[in-house]
């Protein structure tokens, strides 16, 4: 028996877990069920396993149904959970849909069709047939970074024709496009959801009219994430902005200093996780980014009172990417290059 | 004698002027002048001649002169002029400047380097040289779409170097990028301005701390910016964002539905200006396109109380870009297609 | 035990193939032999399950073996094959070369981490942990309209570091990228192979040193491409050229006016095979695109001599895409959106 | 009296020329008329001053102007001049064109409209004035990197509709397009002439049809440029794939070391002339990477037989960019980063 399309919006903030792993490459149990609890301790409104965070794309289809089941699990419905579920074709997504609507979870989440760039019908097409079959709410999943985009006129359609669909994820980070599709959808699904996955744009997408959003950082930080959607929902503008610009610097730094999200793994090892090492191995020169960004990941979570400051200390003040002395890093590299000249390597 | 640089920001809504032309091409100064009048009487904070909306690459170097001469000298003084000053080259650039100066304007606004495509480091040493000889404030004029990207580090170095850099205009509407250009630049210029011309977030961008903006739509319809501007400032959320939805209808259609500007200078014929044909030939094909665009903008101001209802009236509802009823649409052309298919056409 | 790696260069045409499905939608392995020999019958050097073309994402894993499986027992050795073998991680790719190399494939072919947009060195990290456990030769696969840019520096550290690398397949198209690659590699490793994917640069690209390609036309018209690949080695310069010409006019088409591959699909059907519906579901306005876009197939098929002219004939002269009277369109459509507008629809 | 159109192709080589300038910034008149000569002596098929090369934007109206009646009075005639004519707007432009007739250029090349991204349809009814008023032949321009691109429909319908238009120069590099161009042109208008502005990919341009380039490197090496052309002409394959392969390195040295041209402008003194700082100013870092640059260019030079090497001496075997020991480099800034990190800078 199906459930009925929900009849309250989705609303909060629902975290893209990384999965742990073993030494081994397995996926670790138990610190993904201590990693569950500690993020619901922490007051996140939802869990989104199998999300860009999550690598679904880098687990068996085996491994995402686990993944989802042991957290689950672990949740006991403390949380709703929205279930990362597109697989290699329509057919295997809506058999993932069966199981984890078995599962119980809240609604599955569905990336637009990646590897190949989908016209806008072809999108419609896609998502339209998962919509009709599938037993649960479903969620679209807007990145365009990395998958066809979803228009306004596809969303304003799949909306439109779709009572199963009752939520976008956008991830695009683009404001004048979030407000085009609420304005598109809004007026005729009163309780369609607008989630945002750019936590560099929260606050101002919260103030605009959406309901929540699927940020990584809640990941690492759930605290900020937590009181940045209450001052914001609380209407306290001035103190959600100023969390807003700190945690824009921790964003930054996790998300543009290594390979997505090799950032983020490095800043949950912080927070005290087994995260183990990705499935994506890293060249040497990746190794050593990663040990110089987790030092400047240590000094922003100590900043926030997460952790404690590195061995050597950190910046003064408040510690931002812009903190390097760009001159004098400049003056140094001027200084290697003219020698390399010297010796006549470049 | 040079101003001293201003010790307050730059704030409000600057507007971008279409510059009406006569019947054989040549400036409509008339018009110009009446134009700028009805502009300062229905609010706007400010003035900004030779900017994208004014078409300045496609005026002569003594044209794009005569047009602030104009408009300064019909504004005298009732509200402040951001003058658009890029020429050739930076000698012929601080030339501009110093022209402007004496004209009395309160700064110029610089556009990034154009055509070619140049490094941090070019745009850097660009505006450098221009603020060291500029005898009065300049604004930065990042607009990524069409000129060399001024990036975040590149802000904040001019800001530290150069008192004489006192705001900075972007035109990418990305919240992100103009998040981390405040948080890197107003710890140490707390009168640097941010403006914002991207008029789809304009709410946004003034709630998370933005000044102002120079905005295109505010030389069509003023009156609806500034009421925006006002109930953003006095903190009416929900009345402001209501108008930022609307205002986004009319934008989206002067701005997709042809070749920028011309949506804007359809719109401003209908508000009862004599902009004349722009410089940029249009062929059969558009011209047509802008008849129908014309209608719909007609339908939009109407909406707003500015104009009547073209003949033959409007959709019932809000008349959005959304209101065509593609599923029809789509069956005729299928059976143009069709049509031409067994004609053997295509 | 390990094959050593290759001493020759592989060279010509290898064909990645459609896979035909039932009317199930489950993998029809009688036309799939069918087309494996008529595929060898019509001179293709080599054959390339699980490219592109062959929709590799939307199969699961244990169809991407069977595919190969197929194809490689009834091909029974007359031509090698190269086997696209891309899984979830490094380790189970690793598993599917060693399954490849058992069923006594030529080599793999392994596209570049995909969905994530990899930085080089995780492109680098990612090949170098693959050619180091692979069993069988490698070929990096560069496709960056879908996948993380394989960049030059990459493809000579791998060649230097990996005997196991013996093979890039680039689709970009890039003629000077090319270039680079061969240039950084052919003088450390001679039997290097370079291979193009993108058919609408046959000719020049085997011209410049080349030596074959992966190429999806050659999946429609075999004795065509093979045609272009003897006729160019052979030095008959004219008339290679000649038929770079028209083959560019057939693949721009099923290129174009669909989403990849459903042009190729729809092509092979023409030839006579049972391709049956892709997995991608297609919207009805794709479906009428399809009929429209099989018409004009069957012209150029028809001009090549491989078909009939499609009942009602073909226009007069060589059937291109841009043959369509484009003004007559135009103007059709002009007095559709007239007549629309009259309506008050837009 | 109007020149009537050619009958006969464009043909050659063209050679942009860098604007040699005076300490003071201006036109070095004398050193500009010993470049000239310098080209023609060394073979160039023609001239083409006011190109990107030329930095054309960086000049006003008048400079110009005086650029190509230098260079038309100092060639007199010996070679044929296609002289870059664009202007802010079309009646300028079509000034300009009435000038550059009077000085007895052979045809005006005129870039498709920079900054505003223009539709297909703005791009043809700008072309299509142009070409109706101008008294002397047009090249269109193609450069899709900085200005709005000419697709393919578009130049079919101009060169359908505009026999004044009697050839295209493009800048893409993008071998597919320049096939679609000479199908979609070639057969109606035997005459119409093909000319690659990328010298990347000269050889194999040449080989499929095109009648020449207007090249860059053939500014600083015309030897080179006129004997690739030659012996690809002269149907000497191997010869000319290996030169294209040596100016390949040079063309992506002096391309991507710097912000265009001042690669070129570094070589070019190199080659003995006094071509000035550029007009667009250039930053401390600019510079020290030019000079860095300038080493490698004399090295590159040096081998070809055109200077010296450079004091010290340069690398054994052929310099190519990829000479560079990048591991020992990745070594010395990896431990710059770790006496950064130390130190507490990063």
């Amino acid at each position: 028996m199906n459930i009925p399309p929900a009849t309250t919006r989705l609303r909060g903030i629902f975290t893209p877990n990384i999965v742990p792993l073993t030494a081994a490459g397995e996926i670790n149990e138990a610190e993904l069920r201590r990693y569950t609890d500690w993020l619901i301790e922490r007051g996140v409104h939802g869990l989104y396993p199998n999300g860009s965070t999550g690598e679904f794309t880098r687990f068996t289809p085996e491994e995402r149904r686990r993944i989802v089941a042991i957290m689950a699990d672990q949740a006991a419905g403390r949380v709703p959970i929205l279930a990362g579920a597109a697989e290699a074709n329509t057919r295997e997504t809506i058999r993932a849909c069966e199981y984890y609507h078995d599962l119980g979870v809240r609604a599955v989440a569905i990336v637009s069709p990646f590897y190949y760039k989908l016209s806008p019908d072809g999108v419609y097409a896609y998502f339209k047939e998962i919509a009709v079959n599938s037993p649960i709410d479903v969620t679209l999943y807007n990145i365009p970074m990395f998958a066809s985009p979803i228009d306004v006129p596809t969303v304003q359609r799949l909306a439109h024709e779709c009572p199963r669909v009752v939520a976008i994820k956008d991830s695009s980070g683009d404001m004048p496009h979030m407000l085009r599709m609420i304005q598109a959808v809004r007026g005729e699904r009163p309780n369609f959801s607008f989630l945002t996955g750019w936590d560099a744009a929260l606050v101002p997408m919260l103030l605009m009219g959406c309901d929540g959003g699927t940020n990584a950082t809640s990941g690492v930080v759930p605290e900020v994430t937590r009181r940045l959607y209450d001052l914001t929902i609380a209407g306290h503008l001035d103190e959600a902005r100023a969390v807003q610009f700190r945690l824009l610097n921790l964003f930054d730094a996790m998300l543009y200093s290594a390979d997505f999200p090799e950032g983020f793994r490095a800043a949950l090892t912080l927070r005290g996780f087994a995260t183990g090492a990705g499935r994506q191995p890293l060249s040497e020169n990746q190794q050593v980014d990663i040990s110089v960004l987790s030092r400047t990941l240590q000094c922003l979570l100590a900043d926030e009172g997460f952790v404690d400051e590195p061995v050597g200390g950190c910046p003064a003040g408040e510690a931002t990417a812009s903190d390097v002395d760009t001159t004098q890093v400049r003056r140094i590299v001027d200084t290697v290059v003219a020698e390399l000249t010297r010796r006549g390597l470049v």
